[in-house]
């Protein structure tokens, strides 16, 4: 076995990889149609799926794609736009308005390649043309802050958009609609990644409305006028809209987490994925994930050592100190605690997408001694995580991994390293 | 398959079975001594215990033993007292003092049957001779204030006390002491169960001193001396104190996993054991053992549905609200708001000593009918959950596990059952 900091190393290389658009696009892009081809998108990774489709496409191409601020990448014949994330701001709305201008424009002999990935939703922000801008922020913050479920909030939102439920495919027909995704939610639903815009959408106005009336929200009453019309419905499974169009997830969590299990056996390294989605506050799943560690040590349960437990999702931290550090770092800083040096144990926590919440790094590494050379550094693990500074204390052990920006995101990837003795 | 709910019943019944002393006492018993027999003992199942011995010992025998108030149980030969837990009293004190004077008064040719289980520690509580007990009190709560690790908090009280970390047994010498243990503390450390009253203690004066001084702990002055002495310092392994002793592991959380895991594979249903020491706040662990079970549903990993998910250890709340319910009762209404009625998924979340925090409840049981029952109901889980209510959300579906104390205690179980399409 390679030493256990290189191969978890290699482990989550293994695991960015399977999510990079520049490798996977290729395979999924369809044959030039007679007519134009033109491609749009949104997301975290839209940039580098763009640059991957016209890197690799044999005719003429156009179009447009919105990322995040700080994830364009130069491409020569496909516009990038840079707009706000998580909160929606104006670079987002026009760039919105010009992909269905670009949608509008096509015909059936026509193809538009859509590139979807984790936060096309805040991206791609449009109101319908009923709806006033600030009445659908006003509706989106009351939902958020009554806590309706992500579900709930995604239903409204789709029936107060000009683009999302499906609406970008239906103002592009007749022409053949391609869509490529990258998932970042649980479930990989295409119909809820981006709040898909060329996916048929099973909820319905009526739906939206309930969800309003339950959470005692009944203003601005022009909204609700809206969501009684007939023309705020979103195209449903079955319409015929969508005949011309085909989807492909191209990335998923769980695809990243199996080929960093393919490499883990190939290092003679039994891989057990826990699962491809956990949430839960970090520095408490830890307390959970490292007693598993433990017992694979002791006991051969869940699995025998050399052995490597993974897992994806998207863990959060509820912020109390002052400190730096995402979740991944907090987590490993809480696994590291809870393991007390345990010899059997290495652990790697990053973020795929190389930014581990506001920092630059993606994550962090424990080892066997990292509460040793913490002490002798002067470094207390239990006032770092008091703080919410995990990010200070693996600074100071040189135990930050450190990739930059990806340009794609599948979640965290933590990977769980177990000797045998 | 049996149905889904009676399985689960089945194996929190197999796993309170494999830890019930009046099954497991028996095949661990000595021969009988040449002298006289005596039987002492602490902890929430010191009662069931005690009786076990004294059902199946084939000579005259007597003894005392020390239990938490609630646990006590009929015996004829064995006295038995009830006792403050978590917070000693003077009946535990008192206990402690006469259960010294019996191991005293042993001779070469007599043999102590030492039995002890979790709560130990609190209900055999008596300071050393040089320490007084409001002082060692005072000790003991400033290192809980100021988050000591329990690890730290044992290493200070062993020094401090005057039958805990070996003494027992170094005052029954040259008495055979033979010692039988339930254990609910992860790792199965016996020099950790009850303070180890029988086991020879690694820790020592010098150590406990510093963590005094580490806390900035440096009163009562009277009993920093005392640290000190000679006298305080607890028998090491390798004394020949311990030459005629023994230790048997008679019940741990693993072993009880095992046996529900043997139940398990004979109804069919994979079992995989997780751990036996999980930790972390009930809620939040919820969030990401859901998600696992998810993954066995829709990718058959960590394992193939029909499969049961085994884990054992202590979750616990933070009480914000004014409801009822114990850890396994708010992990359970977590992880049905997580899983969301997902038709793949049952589970049970019980203590193994039967109570389940406060309540008269174990734990409860959810079906992938849970959420659409209570909501028929007018039970609301997410206010349940914000209230700390779980008792009451799982009263009014009437899926409360009610066994009554058990009579033993190796933690927690959970089981999350996944069935095929």
């Amino acid at each position: 076995m390679k030493d256990p900091r290189s191969l978890l190393i290699s482990l989550f290389d293994a695991a960015v990889a399977a999510a990079d658009p520049a490798l996977l696009v290729p395979a999924y892009l369809p044959d030039p149609p007679k007519g134009r081809t033109v491609v749009v998108g949104a997301g975290k990774a839209a940039a580098a799926m763009a640059l991957a489709v016209e890197s690799n496409w044999p005719g003429p191409l156009e179009g447009l794609v919105v990322t995040r601020y700080g994830h364009a990448v130069p491409c020569e014949r496909i516009r990038v736009v840079e707009a706000g994330h998580p909160m929606p701001d104006d670079h987002g709305l026009q760039a919105a308005r010009e992909i269905l201008a670009i949608a509008e424009g096509l015909g059936p002999d026509d193809l538009m390649i859509c590139l979807i990935s984790g936060g096309g939703s805040s991206l791609l922000s449009l109101p319908h043309d009923a709806v006033g801008l600030e009445d659908k922020r006003a509706v989106n913050a009351a939902l958020l802050r009554c806590g309706a479920h992500i579900g709930e909030i995604n239903c409204v939102r789709k029936h107060l958009s000009a683009i999302k439920g499906g609406r970008l495919a239906a103002t592009a027909a007749p022409a053949r609609v391609v869509t490529l995704v990258i998932s970042d939610v649980p479930g990989d639903d295409p119909a809820v990644i981006a709040s898909g815009p060329t996916v048929p959408d099973p909820t319905t106005a009526g739906e939206a409305l309930s969800i309003l009336t339950h959470y005692g929200i009944s203003e601005p009453a022009s909204l609700i006028r809206h969501l009684k019309t007939k023309a705020c419905e979103t195209p449903k499974p079955g319409d015929p809209i969508f005949a011309n169009t085909s989807l492909s997830m191209i990335a998923t969590p769980r695809k990243a987490l199996e080929a960093a299990a393919r490499l883990a056996a190939a290092a003679g390294v039994k891989p057990l994925i826990l699962g491809d989605a956990l949430e839960g506050e970090a520095r408490e799943i830890a307390k959970a994930l490292g007693p598993m560690a433990t017992s694979c040590a002791r006991h051969g349960d869940p699995v025998d050592p050399p052995c490597v437990l993974l897992s994806g999702g998207e863990l959060t931290v509820t912020i109390k100190g002052d400190g730096r550090g995402g979740p991944n770092a907090e987590f490993a800083l809480s696994l590291a605690q809870h393991l007390d040096g345990n010899p059997h144990v290495w652990a790697l926590a990053c973020d795929t997408d190389g930014i581990d919440g506001s920092e630059d790094n993606a994550g962090a590494i424990i080892t066997p001694s990292t509460l040793t050379r913490a002490y002798r550094l002067g470094l207390r693990a239990e006032a770092h995580l008091d703080d919410n500074d995990a990010y200070g204390f693996f600074e100071g052990l040189g135990d930050l991994v450190i990739t930059g920006p990806t340009l794609t995101n599948v979640n965290d990837f933590r990977a769980i390293l177990i000797v045998s003795d």
